[in-house]
Protein backbone atom coordinates (compact mmCIF):
# COMPACT_ATOMS: atom_id res chain seq x y z
CA UNK A 1 0.00 0.00 0.00
CA UNK A 2 1.74 3.69 -0.29
CA UNK A 3 0.73 5.81 2.22
CA UNK A 4 2.69 8.60 0.88
CA UNK A 5 0.13 10.39 -0.54
CA UNK A 6 -2.17 11.85 2.68
CA UNK A 7 0.81 11.62 5.39
CA UNK A 8 0.75 8.54 6.13
CA UNK A 9 -3.17 7.58 5.75
CA UNK A 10 -5.08 6.00 3.19
CA UNK A 11 -9.50 6.77 2.73
CA UNK A 12 -11.07 3.48 3.94
CA UNK A 13 -14.35 2.97 2.14
CA UNK A 14 -16.90 0.80 4.39
CA UNK A 15 -19.41 -0.83 2.18
CA UNK A 16 -22.53 -3.37 3.64
CA UNK A 17 -21.63 -7.21 2.19
CA UNK A 18 -25.04 -7.45 2.22
CA UNK A 19 -26.70 -4.35 0.84
CA UNK A 20 -23.94 -2.71 -1.11
CA UNK A 21 -24.94 0.36 0.71
CA UNK A 22 -21.64 2.38 1.54
CA UNK A 23 -22.16 3.14 4.81
CA UNK A 24 -18.95 5.45 5.67
CA UNK A 25 -15.35 6.31 4.90
CA UNK A 26 -12.38 6.59 7.08
CA UNK A 27 -8.36 6.52 7.26
CA UNK A 28 -6.45 3.96 7.87
CA UNK A 29 -2.75 4.46 8.71
CA UNK A 30 0.00 0.87 8.22
CA UNK A 31 -1.31 0.24 11.56
CA UNK A 32 -4.74 0.11 11.62
CA UNK A 33 -5.08 -1.75 8.57
CA UNK A 34 -2.89 -4.34 10.15
CA UNK A 35 -4.95 -4.46 13.19
CA UNK A 36 -8.34 -5.04 11.13
CA UNK A 37 -6.67 -7.66 8.88
CA UNK A 38 -5.29 -9.60 12.06
CA UNK A 39 -8.58 -8.90 14.18
CA UNK A 40 -11.55 -8.93 11.50
CA UNK A 41 -12.99 -5.92 12.71
CA UNK A 42 -12.61 -2.47 10.79
CA UNK A 43 -9.83 -0.17 12.83
CA UNK A 44 -9.18 3.33 11.66
CA UNK A 45 -6.88 5.84 12.19
CA UNK A 46 -8.56 9.16 14.28
CA UNK A 47 -6.83 12.24 12.65
CA UNK A 48 -8.48 14.24 15.25
CA UNK A 49 -7.30 12.14 18.30
CA UNK A 50 -4.57 10.88 16.96
CA UNK A 51 -4.91 7.17 17.69
CA UNK A 52 -6.23 4.06 16.41
CA UNK A 53 -10.17 2.86 17.17
CA UNK A 54 -12.20 0.47 16.51
CA UNK A 55 -15.22 1.47 14.83
CA UNK A 56 -17.88 -0.04 17.60
CA UNK A 57 -15.46 -0.79 20.79
CA UNK A 58 -17.79 1.14 22.89
CA UNK A 59 -20.98 1.40 21.00
CA UNK A 60 -20.92 -2.25 20.01
CA UNK A 61 -21.46 -1.97 16.74
CA UNK A 62 -18.57 -3.73 15.29
CA UNK A 63 -17.97 -3.92 11.65
CA UNK A 64 -16.88 -7.30 10.66
CA UNK A 65 -14.37 -7.60 7.50
CA UNK A 66 -16.29 -10.22 5.06
CA UNK A 67 -13.08 -9.01 2.57
CA UNK A 68 -10.81 -6.01 1.40
CA UNK A 69 -10.46 -4.65 -2.32
CA UNK A 70 -7.49 -2.85 -3.09
CA UNK A 71 -7.45 -0.02 -5.94
CA UNK A 72 -5.08 0.17 -8.60
CA UNK A 73 -3.15 2.57 -7.23
CA UNK A 74 -2.61 1.21 -3.99
CA UNK A 75 -3.22 4.23 -2.22
CA UNK A 76 -7.25 2.90 -1.27
CA UNK A 77 -9.09 0.11 0.54
CA UNK A 78 -12.75 -0.83 0.10
CA UNK A 79 -13.64 -2.87 2.95
CA UNK A 80 -16.65 -5.21 2.74
CA UNK A 81 -18.24 -5.77 5.89
CA UNK A 82 -21.14 -7.34 8.41
CA UNK A 83 -22.77 -4.38 10.87
CA UNK A 84 -22.64 -5.90 14.25
CA UNK A 85 -25.00 -4.30 17.40
CA UNK A 86 -27.61 -2.78 16.58
CA UNK A 87 -26.26 -1.86 12.58
CA UNK A 88 -26.30 1.79 13.35
CA UNK A 89 -23.00 2.77 11.77
CA UNK A 90 -23.24 6.11 12.34
CA UNK A 91 -22.72 8.52 15.08
CA UNK A 92 -26.06 10.21 14.33
CA UNK A 93 -27.49 6.90 14.87
CA UNK A 94 -28.30 6.51 10.80
CA UNK A 95 -27.20 3.11 9.43
CA UNK A 96 -24.92 4.83 7.09
CA UNK A 97 -23.49 8.24 7.63
CA UNK A 98 -24.57 9.24 3.81
CA UNK A 99 -28.09 9.97 4.83
CA UNK A 100 -28.00 13.41 3.63
CA UNK A 101 -28.59 14.70 -0.28
CA UNK A 102 -27.28 17.22 -2.08
CA UNK A 103 -30.06 18.93 -3.68
CA UNK A 104 -31.16 17.20 -7.69
CA UNK A 105 -28.38 17.55 -10.04
CA UNK A 106 -29.53 19.15 -13.83
CA UNK A 107 -29.72 15.53 -15.84
CA UNK A 108 -26.65 15.61 -18.08
CA UNK A 109 -27.44 16.49 -22.07
CA UNK A 110 -27.17 12.75 -23.19
CA UNK A 111 -26.29 9.61 -22.34
CA UNK A 112 -23.92 8.60 -25.39
CA UNK A 113 -22.85 12.12 -24.95
CA UNK A 114 -18.88 12.38 -24.35
CA UNK B 1 -18.90 21.31 3.16
CA UNK B 2 -15.65 21.18 5.04
CA UNK B 3 -12.93 20.94 3.32
CA UNK B 4 -10.13 22.46 6.35
CA UNK B 5 -9.13 17.98 7.40
CA UNK B 6 -7.12 17.37 3.89
CA UNK B 7 -5.65 20.45 2.77
CA UNK B 8 -8.94 22.20 0.44
CA UNK B 9 -9.96 18.71 -0.72
CA UNK B 10 -12.40 16.02 0.31
CA UNK B 11 -13.06 12.41 -0.88
CA UNK B 12 -15.34 11.37 -3.14
CA UNK B 13 -16.44 7.69 -3.25
CA UNK B 14 -17.98 6.85 -6.92
CA UNK B 15 -20.92 4.12 -6.79
CA UNK B 16 -22.26 3.08 -9.91
CA UNK B 17 -25.48 3.60 -9.46
CA UNK B 18 -27.52 0.28 -10.82
CA UNK B 19 -25.01 -2.10 -9.20
CA UNK B 20 -24.14 -1.00 -6.32
CA UNK B 21 -20.26 -1.36 -6.94
CA UNK B 22 -17.92 0.89 -5.91
CA UNK B 23 -15.52 1.94 -8.91
CA UNK B 24 -13.08 4.56 -7.71
CA UNK B 25 -12.27 7.15 -4.65
CA UNK B 26 -10.82 10.72 -6.21
CA UNK B 27 -10.96 13.62 -4.55
CA UNK B 28 -12.26 16.85 -4.64
CA UNK B 29 -11.68 20.65 -4.04
CA UNK B 30 -14.79 23.56 -3.74
CA UNK B 31 -14.57 24.03 -7.37
CA UNK B 32 -14.23 20.21 -8.57
CA UNK B 33 -17.27 19.39 -6.83
CA UNK B 34 -19.00 22.96 -8.35
CA UNK B 35 -18.33 21.95 -11.96
CA UNK B 36 -19.53 18.42 -11.37
CA UNK B 37 -22.72 19.41 -9.69
CA UNK B 38 -23.20 22.04 -12.51
CA UNK B 39 -22.13 20.04 -15.43
CA UNK B 40 -23.63 16.63 -14.10
CA UNK B 41 -20.38 14.91 -14.97
CA UNK B 42 -17.97 13.63 -12.14
CA UNK B 43 -14.85 16.29 -12.07
CA UNK B 44 -11.97 15.88 -9.18
CA UNK B 45 -8.74 17.47 -8.29
CA UNK B 46 -5.86 15.43 -9.63
CA UNK B 47 -2.96 15.69 -6.74
CA UNK B 48 -0.12 14.61 -8.81
CA UNK B 49 -1.00 17.40 -11.76
CA UNK B 50 -2.39 20.17 -9.12
CA UNK B 51 -5.39 20.97 -11.29
CA UNK B 52 -9.29 19.26 -12.31
CA UNK B 53 -10.02 16.81 -14.40
CA UNK B 54 -13.05 15.55 -15.79
CA UNK B 55 -12.94 11.66 -15.31
CA UNK B 56 -13.61 10.89 -19.10
CA UNK B 57 -12.52 13.72 -20.92
CA UNK B 58 -10.00 12.37 -23.37
CA UNK B 59 -11.33 8.26 -22.71
CA UNK B 60 -14.84 9.26 -22.85
CA UNK B 61 -16.02 7.50 -19.84
CA UNK B 62 -17.31 9.99 -18.26
CA UNK B 63 -19.44 9.56 -14.93
CA UNK B 64 -23.26 10.75 -15.07
CA UNK B 65 -23.58 11.88 -11.70
CA UNK B 66 -27.43 10.68 -10.47
CA UNK B 67 -27.52 11.83 -6.96
CA UNK B 68 -24.71 13.37 -4.27
CA UNK B 69 -24.70 12.16 -1.17
CA UNK B 70 -22.74 14.46 1.84
CA UNK B 71 -21.37 12.23 4.96
CA UNK B 72 -22.62 12.97 8.64
CA UNK B 73 -19.38 15.56 9.16
CA UNK B 74 -19.74 17.10 5.83
CA UNK B 75 -15.75 16.20 5.27
CA UNK B 76 -16.91 13.32 2.48
CA UNK B 77 -19.02 12.56 -0.65
CA UNK B 78 -20.97 9.63 -1.96
CA UNK B 79 -21.51 9.99 -5.98
CA UNK B 80 -23.99 7.70 -7.23
CA UNK B 81 -23.29 7.33 -11.37
CA UNK B 82 -24.03 6.39 -14.68
CA UNK B 83 -20.98 4.86 -16.19
CA UNK B 84 -21.18 6.35 -20.15
CA UNK B 85 -18.58 5.51 -22.86
CA UNK B 86 -17.11 1.64 -22.60
CA UNK B 87 -18.33 1.83 -19.01
CA UNK B 88 -14.49 0.52 -18.03
CA UNK B 89 -14.01 2.93 -15.06
CA UNK B 90 -9.94 2.57 -14.34
CA UNK B 91 -7.61 3.19 -16.54
CA UNK B 92 -6.32 -0.42 -16.23
CA UNK B 93 -9.15 -0.68 -18.30
CA UNK B 94 -11.25 -2.40 -15.36
CA UNK B 95 -14.56 -1.81 -14.51
CA UNK B 96 -13.73 -1.03 -11.36
CA UNK B 97 -10.30 0.44 -9.64
CA UNK B 98 -10.86 -2.00 -6.82
CA UNK B 99 -10.30 -5.52 -9.08
CA UNK B 100 -8.02 -6.99 -6.42
CA UNK B 101 -8.55 -8.42 -3.01
CA UNK B 102 -5.67 -8.75 -0.33
CA UNK B 103 -5.42 -11.87 0.77
CA UNK B 104 -8.80 -13.68 2.88
CA UNK B 105 -9.56 -12.66 6.29
CA UNK B 106 -9.37 -14.81 9.35
CA UNK B 107 -13.50 -14.48 10.53
CA UNK B 108 -14.44 -12.34 13.26
CA UNK B 109 -14.97 -15.65 16.37
CA UNK B 110 -18.41 -14.59 16.52
CA UNK B 111 -21.55 -12.64 15.03
CA UNK B 112 -23.41 -11.42 18.01
CA UNK B 113 -19.55 -10.32 19.57
CA UNK B 114 -18.98 -7.13 20.55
Amino acid sequence: MDYSKLNGLIPAVIQDAESSEVLMVGFMNEEALARTRRTGYATFFSRTRNALWTKGETSGNRLAVREILVDCDEDTVLLKVTRLGDGNVCHTGERTCFFRSLEPQRPPRSHGEV
